[in-house]
């Protein structure tokens, strides 16, 4: 389909290396005309590259308008989750089951590279969360910390998944925490600290477990 | 931004049950309205909600024109990984690490349900693939294969993971078949009865390590 023509052409142009990470796309008119299409069919394909994480664009006509490349793995797969999730069409009990096997995995692997940067990241992190008490807050922190624990792991498509599960269910998660929130948020701390304990000393099956007991917990905590 | 209303909007309506699979979305000219926003805004968020899998528009204005809520999970995560690895922000071993990491997690699952239904349509698969010796079409029936595996293992989520996987690397993957085709081929459906086979009498240790076994395999004899 004529929209489909934009995709098409920068995937090639990304395959081929004429197109990288940092360059900018040719002007709509441009565009338009090197694919035969009208200035709005390049837009509509712009907008949906832009949405997958693969282009931005930036508002004005100086010199830093127009469409840039970028790699902004995660955003695509997390608005296609998050739409799909609210269409009930995946159930937060199979992400929940994703998360599992994902963060299992995750925290083995990071056991075994104890890899400092992302683990020292993800302790900068855990002391931020002792410092607020903000449930909004507290939740960004949280997924950010998963995120950087799956970091850790190494593997980019698997952190994409997990930086995207995270960003779909953020709203869930904010909705299920309970009211009575400081109990939950000290409980959630020390689950933290034990995770990342055994990570660092490189202890992958304790790892493992704790990360399994925490996420299986905070869904039986708040699905009651 | 303006172009994200629309997909805020279809997300809310889809939470709250006002809009389900099926549904036609009001018009363009009335989404517009209700919006605030012009009727190529409305289009560019069609576009990308179409893009992910969320929505399908036919062309035409009879009663079939317009758009239609659907549940295509794996779309928008496919398009998004693919333009991703285009630009080699996702490279193709982490892509082969996470298939590894969940096809033997799937086949455990699967060994451990034995849910018939999905474990015959596999055999069915296996046995199309049998009368074919076309390198595209033997690939298709593979790919479709380890999905409808992963998917005998109950979890939407990840098998709409597997799905955009398998769609994202189809591309490399044919590149990669060897040209003296006819020994991999025996190869390839030699493992596939041996990983379903296991999966049918329940041995899910056994299926992990044939699957693994498999995926390693094929990625070392086309990466060489």
């Amino acid at each position: 389909m004529i929209r489909d023509l934009v995709l098409r052409h920068v995937e090639d142009e990304l395959a081929s290396g004429r197109l990288r990470v940092g360059d900018r796309l040719p002007g709509e008119r441009t565009l338009g005309s090197q694919l035969g299409i009208s200035r709005a069919s390049v837009r509509e394909g712009i907008r949906v590259l832009e949405a997958m994480g693969v282009i931005r664009t930036a508002v004005g006509s100086g010199p830093d308008a127009g469409a840039v490349v970028v790699a902004d793995t995660a955003a695509g797969i997390t608005s296609a989750l998050r739409l799909h999730l609210a269409s009930s069409a995946l159930p937060v009990a199979d992400v929940v089951g994703t998360r599992l096997l994902l963060e299992t995995w995750a925290v083995r692997e990071a056991a075994r590279r104890r890899d400092e940067p992302p683990l020292e990241a993800a302790q900068a992190l855990l002391d931020a969360m002792d410092g607020t008490e903000a449930v909004e807050e507290f939740l960004r922190l949280d997924a950010e910390f998963h995120v950087t624990l799956s970091r850790a792991a190494g593997n980019a498509v698997i952190a994409a998944i997990m930086t995207s599960l995270r960003g779909a269910i953020h709203g869930y998660v904010l909705a299920a925490a309970p009211g009575d929130w400081a109990p939950m948020a000290r409980r959630l701390r020390r689950q933290h600290r034990n995770v990342l304990a055994a990570v660092r000393v490189g202890d992958g099956d304790r790892a493992a477990r704790l990360v399994a007991r925490h996420i299986e917990g905070f869904y039986r905590a708040t699905s009651a």
